[in-house]
């Protein structure tokens, strides 16, 4: 018989869990979210800040009426779950409803953590998480002259960007020494950095935000010995998973600080797979493709594709989740910023021997006029000689060489293999003749070699 | 010992078995061109012609004193062998020089098929295949209004484009019923062939060009029962492998009308292999990387990573080339029309059940202004499932795109498998949250599942 599904979770994961779980069969679907907007991305955000998405309500593709009258699946906005009864199978929402289930994916996603620092509570420091974040930094902007962004990932960074666009003095604060940490090496976010710098954003680096001041608005903020007078505070700090439901339901969490999973995104309770729950995106830890071990993959893409999974499941069906590389691509101020599988510190960290090369190319051949410099490192375990990572840092046509890379990781390709066998398709306007990632393939293929 | 080695071809294939076989050790290294110059990319000069690249000089990367002084490669230009004596290991020219060496390498690439058609020899009649081509259109374009391409393969449309910017009136003349034949499917090309059109060309398709008219010059075309008056024709109708040196020295000529090499890229005589004789670029048969056939790669990327593997074992070492999926992008009048693997027509010709599904998406987010329109269609072998084949057009960044499918097929990748496991980078400027490429293969994975 059909399944009743529940799905608790409006963000991508869980939208795509409701709407794969439609197309494969399910009965009744009901999906909870305490947001007020459903179908829209997250990532969007500083370009609507920046200006180049004219506004938020163009980046909801679907109200909650579309998911009701097109697809049978009954959207509760602004609605928290109070608690799961995984043996009665029944979800109870605050206001005192009760829903039963069949099945129950938990897509609760993540938020913004913000270090217990002084003056987090003053007006005018804000995290970047829902539309309704960025909406309430669109109506701060005015009194605003300087900001500060605490955080130099690529949120951080995109937002540096989008605010400097509005005109604004921005300093970016990170704990670490570089921009882009653990997921870029030094040598390529040096890169990002520079063009960050040459659109006029200020750094101070090594040094975590330590002092937000001001009596009820934020005046200015402290990173080590350094003092940044600012109106506004950008949290980009990171994504914690979003546990509460997960943990009053007794669901074992992973060292990465979210919910352990297995290849079928069910959870474990005291050592066991508990039946008919499902988890998909940033609350879900899961398996790395590069190493045998647990990996973050907060990403969209990864919400999108788990959902996916975990919609055929509930509806009764098979699919898995396997491994994952975590590609991503970031377009910070016109510089496309991608990388994929393990930078050198992260795979340093878990104990594995690295060799690398990084080569300076270009987007096209090197007569073919407004070519982009494209530089493109490749990471390889050394005792193996199996890729095991790559960072692009470009102009231009990022995203199909990070996926290209992206799946030779992902099918366990040698860096010798990948120089033998991957070919590229070759138009002056396009590529030089040898793509910059063959190039970086074959000077690592020589360093493996000595 | 360090080897001494003779190249016979200055195309893209030769001048990296020169430039690779001087990395890898080799002693004494001399090439031998018929050409004038050497080191550019024949796959440049439609756009010189279009006015996109300034001139013709500028797509020479280098001279030939560049290879003397820089890499220690002697280099022939204008010089014919006239003969090779494979037991005696010496090269002999039409001028009568002789050339011992210990290992060789044949590079002679292809030639424009002319078909054998009354007004050939015409003036007026160009082939593209070398800058002197390129050149001989250029001088005669100001007394041309009318222009006929014959052939609408990429070149072909390519050289349409760059004929029309010039202000000419452009008809393209194909055999088959469809533009870019054999390498892309109908469906796909109607998109490739309406795009066309929209620039101003004109097209006469399912015949050939059956006559050339004029007395000393071209004054028009026959295409089946039509006449176009032009005072241009671009002979666009493919390659043919210089056969000449191969077919003196004996060697065995594959079905596809090119010299079957093993991956080692020897040749073979009487059905051995025969010693230190390499074989690159378009006077090569090669494997298919999807079928366990011959195919024909004649592209510059392949003739560049085919040099590389003959250089190498030149020079006395190791390397291999395997099958290959040749994958191609062009950019036509600034739509990325590529390809990757078969075809369905080439793999029907083959005996493959082919599954099909093609997806219409953007090559951004859809609420992400400026996406351009992106069809990605999908091929695998219907009784395996196996992903053969692969074909996008779209507004940009297509290369990265296909070089991605490349990979899969390369390694063998089912349909399933890439559903599974294949992750895209997203980014809003930069791709839809699941790719174009990702809901083709979701999409013929239902097709697959029937």
């Amino acid at each position: 018989m059909a399944r009743k599904i529940v799905v608790i979770g409006g963000g991508a994961a869980g939208m795509t869990a409701a709407s794969t779980a439609r197309e494969s069969g399910a009965g009744d679907i009901t999906l909870i979210t305490e947001d007020e907007h459903v179908a829209y991305s997250p990532c969007a955000i500083p370009f609507v800040v920046e200006g180049r998405i004219r506004d938020f309500p163009s980046i909801v593709m679907h109200t909650p009426e579309f998911y009701r009258r097109e697809r049978g699946i009954e959207v509760l906005v602004k609605t928290s779950v109070d608690k799961v009864d995984a043996e009665a199978k029944k979800v109870v929402t605050k206001d005192g409803r009760i829903f039963d289930y069949d099945s129950l994916v938990i897509a609760t996603g993540g938020t913004v953590f913000v270090p217990p620092i002084e003056g987090r509570e003053l007006k005018g420091v804000f995290p970047i998480r829902w539309i309704s974040d960025g909406q309430a930094v669109m109506d701060f902007l005015p009194g605003t002259k300087q900001v500060v962004v605490a955080g130099a990932g690529v949120i951080g960074l995109e937002m540096a960007i989008a605010l400097r666009a509005r005109g604004k003095e921005v300093t970016v604060v990170e704990m670490f020494d570089q921009v882009v940490p653990r997921i870029m090496d030094k040598d390529m976010a040096v890169l990002v950095q520079s063009h960050c710098e040459s659109q006029g954003i200020k750094f101070v680096l090594g040094s975590p935000c330590s002092r937000i001041e001001g009596e009820d608005k934020v005046t200015g903020v402290t990173a080590g010995k350094t003092h940044i007078p600012c109106q506004m505070v950008i949290m980009a700090t990171g994504v914690r998973a979003n546990l509460k439901i997960p943990e009053q339901m007794g669901l074992e969490i992973g060292p990465l600080g979210a919910v352990r999973v297995s290849p079928s995104l069910q959870p474990y309770r005291k050592g066991r797979l508990l039946p008919d729950v499902y988890l998909a995106g940033d609350v879900v830890m899961c398996q790395s493709a590069v190493l045998a071990g647990p990996t973050m993959s907060q990403l969209g893409s990864t919400a999108v594709r788990q959902g996916r999974v975990a919609g055929i499941r509930a509806a009764g069906g098979s699919a898995t989740f396997p491994g994952t590389a975590s590609p991503y691509v970031s377009v910070i101020g016109g510089l496309h910023v991608g990388g994929t599988g393990m930078s050198r510190s992260l795979a340093e960290y878990y104990g594995v021997k690295v060799a690398e090369a990084a080569v300076k190319g270009s987007s096209r051949a090197r007569y073919y006029p407004d070519g982009k410099e494209m530089t493109v490192k490749l990471l390889a375990d050394a005792e193996s000689g199996r890729l095991i990572g790559g960072q692009i840092v470009g102009g231009e046509d990022v995203t199909g060489r990070v996926n290209w890379i992206t799946a030779a990781i992902l099918e366990g390709v040698s860096v010798a293999t990948f120089v033998e066998k991957m070919e590229n398709a070759y138009c002056p306007p396009t590529s030089m003749v040898s793509d910059t990632v063959n190039a970086a393939a074959e000077k690592l293929a020589r360093v493996l070699r000595g």
